[in-house]
């Protein structure tokens, strides 16, 4: 049979679940910020460039929960791309991976890409014209 | 005295400056986009991201030219910070280095910074939400 004192114990044990549950429901509203780090094979440069332009645009078109996309190649550094991007949840980004057009891209470049780093980032700042 | 083939010559000489001047023109109309990478001393770090923060939300509000300024950390490397910025030209960019915002921001977080990497990059895409 329980003694008082294991009930309490119980009860702080609940307790705390309860909490981490509701902690765990707050983050996945929170926006979902990523930087994707990837090298290019050189001869299949405009390929790519091609299908991440289209997947993105896709993307950000018909996703509700992907809201922005940035991508860019290094100026001096042409094979060296960062795409920047912001999905309302990490739910959303879950979601976006299991899309046609993400499947598509991946396939698609998965014999163009030499290396990827995907960073998770937190905003400390996330400033922009109102018109933009 | 000039020949026919030296008149020539001059004319199309005349011709390549005038469209490098349109090309440079025309460049510099496009957005400037970069992506500043810092690392913080981590007994400083919550100073700096104030002072960034205030940096950042000031250069957008006050700014004409700067269109956006995403600043982020690693979350698994908090002193790393990462800042994509767009500015409508290069002209805006320099503009922007001459402000008495930029100049605090600067003096202020120089003991902070314990190393700065810039770089230029050009969009591939640049999809965002409209209502963002």
């Amino acid at each position: 049979m329980a003694t008082p004192r294991s009930k309490l114990l119980l009860f702080f044990i609940l307790l705390l679940f309860t909490f981490m549950h509701h902690a765990s429901l707050a983050q996945s509203n929170e926006p979902y910020v990523r930087i994707a780090k990837i090298v290019v094979d050189s001869t299949q440069l405009d390929s790519y460039k091609t299908a991440l332009k289209e997947g993105v645009e896709t993307a950000v078109r018909v996703e509700p929960g992907v809201l922005r996309m940035y991508a860019v190649y290094d100026k001096d550094n042409p094979t060296h791309i960062t795409v920047f991007e912001t999905y309302a949840s990490k739910e959303a980004y879950e979601l976006h991976i299991q899309t046609p057009h993400f499947k598509k891209y991946k396939t698609s470049t998965l014999s163009m890409v030499k290396s990827l780093e995907l960073v998770d980032v937190v905003p400390i700042a996330f400033e922009a014209k109102k018109q933009q």
